[in-house]
């Protein structure tokens, strides 16, 4: 017997009768003597719609009322959930943010959870009831509805597991766990039955769209257990846990790329202090991520090539605030270029073990690859390649690193 | 200035166009200085597709989570239109049944109100902010969701209308007001300017669909001043008011018909105390209301033929359970009738005025019409015709009562 929580996404709520596949599995863990509470999103492609109606109505809109709107999917695939467990002669009642409650800051649309009460649902899962919650969706403490940015039924879940000290958190989804590359690039990719936080983490932020950040990092900052696993099939996912629970750790657990990242290059900017200051301030005063930089060293010593990496989506306006501060910065060209894809390697090992950058750098240099900007932190090592690369690289270093199937 | 309760139905928020629209029309009434409180259903068909959801997961569902299920459209339209009224500059927020709150009992899927709390709305009113509720859903006292039945949202409008003692409540609908009949049939029927609450009580619950039979009551008994009137034109709509409001009275304001009623014929019924209670005890405890009711004097005075009506809906299970109760009853034969009609006069002046039922009964025997069973009530005389007639009667009496236009 455990206690579990157990969150479906949009996918697995689709429709009535993925609701009622849902409902079967979750009947199948209670039968199974365990205390379950659900997290649902809204039915796949109900919050889009919504969130098309007030972008319709307001483009710059209030985003309380916002919140209003887009927090009603999850209310309606609870109370549907909820319903089909009843009809499996499973007792269960749904419950919506602001009834829980699970409380958050102000921050409508990406508002944090402050608390999640569950002495009530506590007490009612020991008599055998299932609690469905409305993923995604809380309470302000004047009583506002608020929710948690997209994706944020995930973390919905790990903070309801957080509060309920859960045996593991069951995030189902349409894919049956993390694997060690996209398979769709790299067909040897295998599907990882571990991972460490810091490595999912790692993988999140780096485009594999398993699971969202937030909710990682909750669950590493709470030490809540997640499996990562499929609606539509009945097979074991991948753990994502902390690393004194993986016993033998590999070197690289995998390799992520993400074609999100666009390069900026300023050609002989005035080599003193300040300068990147003068640089990357104006960029954070326009809410412009910057995640990879490299300076070159400059020869004459006077001036040198600085680069830098911002969201695609944010390159239009990166350069369009760089370029008012020209005069102040003072540099002699402005390229940027979108075709750029960062690849990745990850691995807890890396630590505890030299050479796996070198071999990464080796392997890219064997197949003919320019390495544009390296970047690199205690678990991993990235590179900014050309984005036609982008399937040769993965394939390489998956094979590089021994991680073919 | 006055205090206004502005309530649109689900054709008048169907898309974000007629949302648009619907803000318009109220920020033209702040900006001529009015108070304005907002009622919205939900967009037209998305309670039906909900309430499809439910019946398609559970035919006997659990009421609490339907009404969480279907109380979601309204939260959809109240915080649309919160944005497109601050989209035209008028400040706005939306309010939910249990963030106002709305109270009602724990009668789910049907509630009756109990209480509406204004306190915080009157305040920010005064301030020129428009409070936007979502009708048709409040809170039980234990903090779950309600709704208030089908069309509900009216009744919430009348509500809130009587708790902020606003001086008027405008019933936004698809139709431009309350006619003398139905004007598909009556094509010279004519828009009545003012219409009593008892008048209109007998309308509505004869089938004209304009407003719910508990928001007229609720009016009534609260002294709420309604119009109804369309969203989709500017001109004036029906008062539904007090007598003391209606100057010069007519003796019939309208004729009303019901297709929605069916015939049970009881053959040679012994004519003994309690007979009709063995027959109508069994009818009210499967919960078929019996409308009107005719028993034949009986020439030997030993047995008579009972004649009564039943909603057309109710006509299979009427008969099964009548049969079911045969011996008990004792009668020779069941005879039962689906194509009949319900044609009513209606007016409040009959009360004072002799001869309205008379008039009635000759205009319909001059077309050559069989009146089958007569029911009357202070303000009504309602009589029950072979449904070929319907046309014809509805006409011809809407000419006896000086009603053409």
């Amino acid at each position: 017997m455990a206690r579990l929580v157990q969150k479906f996404g949009g996918t697995s709520v689709a429709d009535i009768d993925r609701i009622k596949a849902v409902a079967a599995r979750v009947a199948g863990s209670v039968t199974a003597g365990n205390e379950v509470a659900v997290v649902v999103s809204a039915m796949a492609g109900v919050t889009n719609q919504l969130v098309g109606y007030v972008s319709a109505i307001s483009p710059l809109h209030d985003a309380r009322e916002y919140d209003v709107v887009v927090a009603s999917g999850e209310q309606v695939t609870a109370g549907l959930l909820a319903l089909a467990l009843q009809e499996l002669g499973v007792a269960a009642r749904s419950w919506l943010g602001w009834q829980l409650p699970l409380s958050t800051d102000n921050a409508h649309g990406r508002a944090r959870i402050q608390g999640v009460e569950t002495d009530e649902i506590v007490r009612r899962m020991a008599r055998g009831e299932v609690a469905v919650l409305a993923g995604f969706q809380g309470i302000t403490a004047d009583g506002r509805i608020t929710t948690l940015g997209r994706g944020g039924s995930d973390t919905s879940a790990v903070a309801l597991a957080a509060a309920l000290a859960a045996d593991r958190c069951d995030i189902y989804t349409d894919v049956d766990g993390v694997y060690t590359s996209d398979p769709r690039i790299a067909a040897r990719a295998r599907k990882l039955e571990r991972i460490t936080y810091e490595e999912m983490l790692e993988m999140a932020s780096l485009g594999a769209k398993v699971l969202q950040t937030r909710a990682v990092e909750l669950a590493m900052n709470c030490g809540v257990r997640l499996q990562v696993l499929s609606s539509f099939a009945d097979l074991p996912g991948t753990l994502v846990v902390g690393e004194d629970e993986i016993v033998e750790q590999e070197l690289v657990s995998g390799i992520a790329y993400s074609r999100d990242e666009a390069k900026i290059t300023l050609l002989r900017v005035a080599d003193r202090p300040g300068i990147a200051a003068s640089i990357f301030g104006p960029l954070a005063d326009a809410s412009i991520n910057v995640d990879m930089i490299v300076q070159n060293v400059s020869p004459s010593g006077e001036t040198t090539d600085l680069t830098f990496t911002v969201g695609k989506a944010d390159l239009e306006r990166a350069v369009s605030v760089i370029s008012g501060c020209r005069d102040n910065i003072g540099y002699a060209d402005l390229r940027s270029d979108a075709n750029v894809v960062k690849v990745s390697v990850i691995g807890v090992g890396m630590r505890s073990h030299a050479g796996i950058a070198q071999r990464m750098f080796r392997t890219l240099a064997e197949k003919g690859i320019n390495i544009q900007v390296i970047s690199t932190s205690e678990i991993k090592v990235s590179v900014l390649i050309d984005e036609v690369y982008t399937e040769l690289a993965v394939r390489a270093l998956h094979a590089a690193y021994g991680l073919d199937a």
